[in-house]
């Protein structure tokens, strides 16, 4: 079974950070590919560098059609490009904000999500609303900590963090949080034994929700809207894109 | 891994069936256990046979706190007793109209649900409400077949639910269909290659969701609302139930 | 006009309290008979304790079928079984938690129910919904009172229960309050004199809507899903349920 | 028991129509005063006349202040001037729209509408919405009959009426039918006998329902925003208003 | 160009500090004709105040109807009388309340409402989902200062709402403020060049959305809900109106 | 006044559609600079398409910085990169689906959508939710002909929406219509006045809504997350778009 893990932030030290926390877990028969989204913002903190980081995300399936994926996670928490990549790709697509939303509202009747900067607060609403949970969330906290002090900083930030869940296990009448942000893989296991509620991971829960996709034979449907569009001329720089669009 | 497949229908006939159907997949790594629960309604087709069935699906997972399990899961399209459930066991609790919903929208933008009779209309609405997927069915159509006749009758019954099927795929603007009824276990490996959209199971889908769930260390949350009550006194026929409740 | 009202708590303090509660009112042309559900759980306080005494209510309505009776009334503030309970009997049945709800937005533009512990609330949310009242609901407040508290801790219980009214009335931007617990029946009174504002309590509020339903000549409909579902048989323990079923 | 039912409409005809209707119920115990809103359109069939009417409403209840009502009824499927009403009136104020939705979601999961005009089904959801009844009312029917032609034509409009009756039961997977205009007081009891459905008339509903507030003792409130405003200068033509309020 | 500014308070006050507003802008090429609605309530408080105010919206456009007009602006945050405006007039008809939420979603993904006294936040509630804001509005906030004090006491008042604006802008997650008052038109331009947010005002904003539909040559339709009704008796104090109607 | 006008489908002859269509109006006191975006999809039919031709979006903002706009203007049905746009621009954004939608909701309680093929439906659901129209919106009708056969094959083209437009006005209780791509603009002043009911286009929508918030000193808010981020670099691709970032 082979998974590509695509990294829309073009910062690589995510891309590890991402590697490092999936060490924790057990993916023995899976054999899960990291892309770094080169070409895009370094990291993801407004609907800006959401537009430009969706079309790298195409462009990174785009450019490994040659070899064969199960199925593509798209590895930043505003899911950035996962519709139109369900048109292009044949096989499943999963974002790690509607993964991590998916699980949440299977172990818990209400979730809290922690956010970085409080500027992504209404893009996370929107998701919730898209993906049919914005009555399961309680609420949407920020950190206030951009993307890149999540590595850059980590200790300070893992502070902050950990304040901001208690506030939201004392406050927010809930059962489990999510970690909003990629860059916070690899904290729920510790997390989740400090506090004893479910802490959820994004990245970690599209893997494994990719997988049980593929076991159980579902793909993405090609009628209706994920069917990819007829062909079509795309003028200048997607030229190259040209003969198998 | 050990998983319960609950029957909360007391007919063996459909838990047989459902038994049939999975032996289409790869669960080589999976130890699945059904149950069928024998006190309750022979088939349940009303908010009457919901009250019981939920009962009897707590009572069949009290019976077998000796044995381990890694999740339960409940086989019926109502999802009879899934919150009280969630309550009483330690591991994850999936209920098959649950699991069907998350997948058919991981992999189409709307879609339909065919239930069997159509009284169970206006029950199934309230599910995809209570799992946040209201605004992702298109529609929900009843072939007015009774659950036993899926069994009894299958070639009348089948036949009737494909006329719905293409129905759906001509009228209702989906990308996938759900089969809402354990007894129509088994079909959808077939109709989704006869008609080319994903035409989803329940039970399968909840097999590979609670095996998702135990693999990202996952389990229900003890904090909030599903944490399990006090101790509290059960006068007369639960009595039995007094000393661990 | 015979209504029952039946204490799905198996409590007789609680079916006693409400008793007293209801002789500050007019009641003399009706003939209330009160039922004390003796298999259920002491008081409910769970989606468990629900599972099991939605069954006890409709046990207690199935084995008084040989008396007539008007109306049923589920004195409960989770209205446990309160659609199946439809589907059985053929007389109006009503939850007090819904005749609150009803009786509040006919004198206020936005309300607050108070419930006992904090883990009900997400059950209080979801009948909101249920009912239609979730956008008149300024907010449900928990004073984190187990039920039997009510009773045998009334005075300390009573004063909680009066500090959170004033937060209500100060914070909530509401015209009134809802009591949410059949234990905290006969307290409705006391508290709108003194606060001056509508306190509602929903053993009271269902009597009467009992009564108006009754008078108008409509009953539950037997067209649709509250008709009772074709004869089936019930294996185990329900059998002695079988021939009328 | 007084209880003034204040027709909006200044058709004596449709009041007289409301008189005969209730005479087929047990009204022994209360005494209806019936009040034509003189000054106002003749019937009530756009946002234009609701706002005549509305007034008229108002007015009508000011002339009587020295008179003691227990509640007042406002008997138009529109319930022109009922928020108003409640800040002014210090008893129940009840409009016929409100009381059978309020009934109808007592007795059915899903009820039907018959409007008169095709150009009322927009006022009429939109009271659907404010009474919180949107999700429960399956469809808004018109028969496309003026008001007064269900007084002048009686016989074909009550023709087209039932045979709206009929579609609703066939189509809209409903349990009960609620009939959308004052001039339909009087079909009820016939249709529910003929049917075999509850069919609701709003006169009749909240004559009873306001029976049951006055009987709970819970009246309109004066904390929030049904407080009657500060006193205020009235110019022109309302001066006379002037002094009480 | 010829606009009608209606001002539905009949104090004058009101209407003069509206005409001291707009000078701050370019108006040069439209004709600008303010009316006071003479017979209403002094200002507009309550849905008391705002019944009889839509009745001196509709005669106020009524009288004037042998002048002509492009449009009609109904100047007071409760849009009275504008669904009924709209189905008499020939022109658009926009009110302020609308206006401003039309163009505070234009320029930010949420925004907060700053209203007069308390018992108007749950009116300003109704009319954002009326028009489609209510999950665009992060908060009503309310000065609890009376309408005719931000004329009257014009110092203190401001301050009030200058600190509102500041913890809007500091606890709301907002990119926009309305002032929730016609008698608050003129601090617009000053604050959002305080506070460096957009800060909107109703009247402005209806003024050049008025013109923008003129200019589209797009007017109120009068196919459906705002067709005038047909002709019918007006009695008594309508009666005047009773030829043209 | 300057406005851009964006066309984001890389057909010219679309933008030569849109200006023809213009001159029926009178903008004379505007200098409207077209722009076609050269990089992108042809015509945009799905996510994919969309995807792409928001980023070409904004690098055509980008590319003009050196001139002044007074706002720019998104000429395609599903308003790619819009929220992007408003981050980056300090002057008003306007997407065409946006303005239509706006417009229409001033003048009709209820709309109809006519989009081009079936798969877009899903995507203008999407949108109206977004703006807050989704309440408004009666039906989403697809004529089933792509794009540019709105160009190409004009005369067939035109007579398959008219027939649609007979549908919605006889069938959807509705007000007005909405051409839903900017292959439309031009027909709308036709079929308004053949059709006696407003038929609205989004460029002309989008240009006098443009021109009201500049005209109201209104402009996109730099509070909250239409704030540009904080500088970040990009890799790759728009590295020549650094500095200024």
């Amino acid at each position: 079974m082979n998974i590509q893990i695509i990294n829309p932030n073009s910062s690589k030290k995510i891309t590890d950070d991402i590697k490092k926390a999936i060490k924790k877990y057990d993916i023995n028969n899976k054999n899960l590919v990291f892309t770094t989204a080169l070409d895009g913002p370094e990291t993801i903190e407004s609907s800006f560098d959401e537009c430009f980081s969706a079309t790298t995300v195409l462009e990174t399936i785009k450019k490994n059609t040659h070899k064969y994926f199960d199925a593509h996670i798209i590895a930043c928490f505003g899911d950035p490009g996962l519709d139109a990549a369900r048109e292009f790709a044949d096989v499943p697509v999963i974002g790690i904000a509607e993964a991590s939303m998916h699980f949440a509202s299977l172990v818990a009747t209400k979730f809290t999500i922690i956010t970085t900067v409080s500027r992504m607060k209404t893009h996370t609403e929107n998701l919730l609303y898209k993906y049919g949970y914005d009555r399961k969330c309680s609420k949407v906290r920020a950190i206030n900590c951009p993307v890149l002090s999540l590595v850059d900083e980590f200790d300070i930030s893992r502070g902050i963090l950990e304040e901001e869940c208690v506030k939201a296990i004392d406050d927010d009448n809930i059962g489990a949080i999510i970690l909003g942000c990629a860059g916070m893989a690899g904290l729920s296991t510790d997390l989740t034994a400090k506090y004893g509620i479910p802490i959820i991971d994004g990245v970690i829960s599209a893997i494994y929700l990719s997988e049980a996709l593929i076991n159980s034979n579902i793909t993405t449907s090609k009628h209706g809207d994920y069917a990819f569009p007829p062909e079509k001329k795309y003028l200048g720089k997607f030229k190259n894109m040209g003969t198998t669009l």
